[in-house]
């Protein structure tokens, strides 16, 4: 719709979440900045992320609800693997004229059910046009003091663990691709790669319960953000590529390379100490907790098969400065 | 330069600005979020903004330099305009294969500098790869509780500022697309154009001694953001088109105009109480204060040539859906 102007805009992001303002959310939209009580002995976590037209999703296939959804999910998911509770977030969008009628509408519409949902209100942000959609969400969340949980704290011997399956969500890209037009979260998969879910509940039990040594979330694959967590903590690991928690309906041949190199899953990878480790569940409200290796003195990262030979993992998830999807 | 992987990036950003660490930043970039502390009895401000390559700087005229200093003094404008203190901030960029090596090494440059000018320190962000230049700046920074200035506070009767001088931003953007390659600071109106400078002291000594009524930043020109000052306090305006604090240099005949609609000076406007007004200096640490008008209870606002005649402000700023540059 031609002659709408940035004010228009503003407005109707403000009224699809039905005012944003709180007791500690004193100003939200409208004004320079936003300005929020933070409560008191508290620290803050910030965190951003990047969902662009053509690099993180598809105008054509990605259904504007779950471009909605997503792109706040994966920002908070950052906040999960702190151990920490997300609370507001920035919306910074760039628009083409044609997407503000109803493709703005049910984007909105997804981001709204993903701020319940997360219990992260909208605090603000930037409107601009663009002939390509950008999306940028900042959030802010919080966790007690000393109490976020880093990707440098893994000691050698600690054992490694993932939540969920691994691959569901690259397999789902690969089903979106084959799909004509518009996606619909039809299969499993399908859904895990339009709607994931962030393990916020899962990351805020290891935190408070000092169970994780170091965690961070799975939103580039196994094999990229595993040797992230290694050079973090300045040791090696062993990768049982046989534990792998493969999707249960991953039999295509090649569900191992989708587990361990495919992005998106935003589950929680998590190093616990061996004594700790017994008080563990094998599943955390309905999600399987899988053992998936061990850290090593040794700064190698390696992956063993079920022979017991052992080569160097490499680090096949996705980059974006080293090739495009 | 090809086969930079986003760690190298991020490595490279992250030792631009010497490492990122400080008492109250416990974790700044390399983890899933930053953790800071703030200080307890603050209330926070949270504001971000689009700084996009076609859209608010050209690649073949702006010097990355002034990319990199602009694109952070133009979102800390923001909270000069509540009257508080920047803290931190994310950069998110998006960026073409061929600019990661000396474009990238001066935008960190003239970032790193308006880093330490505004004591706003980067705390994290996220990168990717993309054919035009996206960059997005999130801060964050404080105020005492209940202290922040909002657009929100004018009332009838009281007395409209301005700081500095107007148009003179605008100036240099038509004196910079005169320019052949690259510009560079020559006048002081493309100093002004490429080296803003968000007038972070003059807000807090507003908002400390409780003199401003209302407050924002002049980032899309005066006549559209009084329109917008005026709608979020229920209130009218009379504007002296002779009051107007021309640029000294500002001898072109549409100086008046430009001083109107001309956007990016990110001076202050600001309303304070008429029997406060005397307690106002004409200037400021060597800036200019001016009164410019006055708030009225009808809603209308007018703007008023020096023989009295009245006409309707039209907003004539810079609107990013109705038209571009």
């Amino acid at each position: 719709m031609k002659n709408k102007s940035e004010n228009d805009l503003i407005a109707r992001i403000e009224r699809a979440f039905g005012g944003t303002k709180s007791h500690a959310l004193r100003v939200a939209m409208g004004d320079d900045a936003a300005v929020w009580r933070p409560p008191t002995g508290i620290e803050l976590l910030l965190t951003c992320d990047w969902f662009l037209e053509g690099s993180h999703f598809l105008r054509g296939k990605h259904p504007p609800d779950a471009v909605g959804w997503k792109c706040l999910a994966r920002a908070v998911s950052d906040v999960a693997a702190m151990g920490g509770h997300p609370r507001c977030f920035l919306l910074s969008l760039g628009l083409p004229r044609v997407l503000t009628g109803r493709w703005l509408t049910d984007f909105l519409h997804g981001l709204e059910r993903a701020s319940k949902a997360f219990h992260c209100r909208l605090a603000g942000g930037d409107t601009t046009h663009r002939d390509r959609v950008l999306i940028h969400i900042a959030v802010v969340g919080e966790v007690p003091p000393g109490g976020a949980v880093l990707r440098s704290g893994a000691r050698p011997r600690d054992e490694i663990y993932v939540s969920g399956t691994l691959g569901q969500a690259e397999r789902g890209f690969r089903e979106l691709r084959e799909t004509r037009g518009m996606a619909r979260p039809a299969t499993l998969a399908l859904r895990k790669h339009l709607y994931p879910e962030p393990r916020l509940a899962l990351g805020q039990w290891l935190a408070n319960n000092r169970l994780a040594t170091a965690m961070m979330d799975l939103s580039d694959g196994l094999s990229t953000d595993l040797l992230r967590l290694c050079r973090a903590s300045s040791v090696g690991a062993i990768l049982e590529s046989d534990s792998l928690p493969l999707a249960s309906v991953a039999h295509t041949p090649d569900a191992r390379a989708l587990a361990l190199h495919g992005g998106d899953d935003y589950e929680l990878l998590f190093t616990v100490r061996k004594h700790q480790a017994r008080a563990l569940p094998q599943q955390f409200q309905q999600l399987r907790l899988t053992k998936v290796g061990e850290i090593t003195r040794d700064r190698k990262v390696l992956l063993r098969n079920a022979k017991g030979k052992t080569v160097p993992l490499f680090s096949g998830g996705w980059d974006p400065f080293r090739r495009s999807r």
